[in-house]
Formats: C-alpha cells, structure tokens, sequence
C-alpha cells in the first residue's frame, strides 16, 4: 500500500486498490477539513495506516491514530479532520460518493491506482 | 489493532473487531500451514499486518508481506501458510466459515475479541 501511496499525492481523493465483491479498499491522502455529511444506505469503514485523523460527530470528535479502525455507523453526520497529512484505508460499497448528498468541490471522482 | 491482536494467541482462530454492514474484518494469527478450501460465494480480503505469509493456489503461490493487500476470489481453491507467525485481516461477509465445506480441526468458532 506504500508504493501505490507514493503514485499520488492530492488530498481527499479516494483511489482505489482492491475489490471485493461488490466492496470497494481505497486509499487517501487526508489533510484539513473535510465536509459535514453521512451516508444514507452504508456504513463506512475508517483504517488509519499512518498518521492521525479526527471524525467530528454532533455530540463530540473521535481521534484515530495508526493502527485504529473505526466504523462510521449509516445515516451518522460526520467530518473527517487531519491537521497533518494522514494515509486511511476506507472499505466501502462500490460508488458510495465521499461527500455524499452534500456535493461541493471536495467530491472526488474515484478512480483505481 | 496492536492492543486487540495482544488478548489472543491461538493461530488460526479469527477474532472479530468490527462489522459494517453484513462484513465482518476479523483479526487472526497464522502460522503453518491451513488447509485447502475455496469459498463458493464470496471473494476474501487478506491484510498483512505484520510478518509474512504466502497462499498457495493451483496454479502457485503468492508472496505478502506486511502492508499488502490481496483478494482471493471466490470460489477459487486455496491454502494460506506462514513460516513464522503473522498478524492479519480478514474482511468477508458475516457468517464465512474459514474452513469453507472442508472443515476438520482448523474450523474455528468466530466471537468478538
């Protein structure tokens, strides 16, 4: 995961590195603030690999920190956080959008690295 | 991670320490040999968290090492091993046996750790 790491480097774009029936393992380079948001239909898997990562709820922040998997229940409101550049591992179904409903210029296109 | 690999030892043994919708990611401790077996309805996700360990299929072996990543398709006839003991990840659907339809002594009883 290092080397394809190493193949881009814009934050908040979601590549993705494996798929697994109708799952989708993508990798992202996470700084600064991301968008409010959840996901109607899923739940939303968090990996950290290097660095750490904050996810605001309404009720109050998680820190994650290299080696921590977090599981962002469905319909939850969310925002992911890094003040520092963060690599995370996010298992998702396939075509979830990262900013979901919300839209806006962080949306990504995602594509295979 | 690190903390929830430290309150098991048995190899072979899948723990569960999350769900997103009906998958499971599973942390186990390898080491020898498992036996051959295929999943006939779903691919299976491999993350190797520390060591090395190697799936042998027909047609030969594949090598990972911490870091890496790799799916096994479904239905697809395998055999993971390790020389020495090796941490991993498991994601695959709630309920996968890990002995599939072979079962014998390696079939595990899957809980929470």
């Amino acid at each position: 995961m290092a080397e394809k790491f190493g193949l881009f480097s814009q934050h908040w774009s979601p590549k993705i590195v494996a798929r697994m029936n109708d799952y989708e393992f993508k990798l992202v380079k996470i700084q600064g603030d991301f968008v409010w948001h959840k996901h109607d239909d899923t739940d939303e898997v968090f990996i950290v690999l290097e660095g750490q990562m904050h996810i605001d709820f309404r009720d109050g922040p998680v820190h994650l920190k290299a080696g921590e998997l977090f599981v962002v229940p469905k319909n939850l409101e969310h925002k992911p956080y890094a003040e520092q550049e963060c690599r995370i591992m996010l298992v998702e179904p396939t075509g979830v959008v990262n900013t979901a409903d919300v839209g806006g210029e962080l949306t990504a296109k995602v594509d295979y690295v």
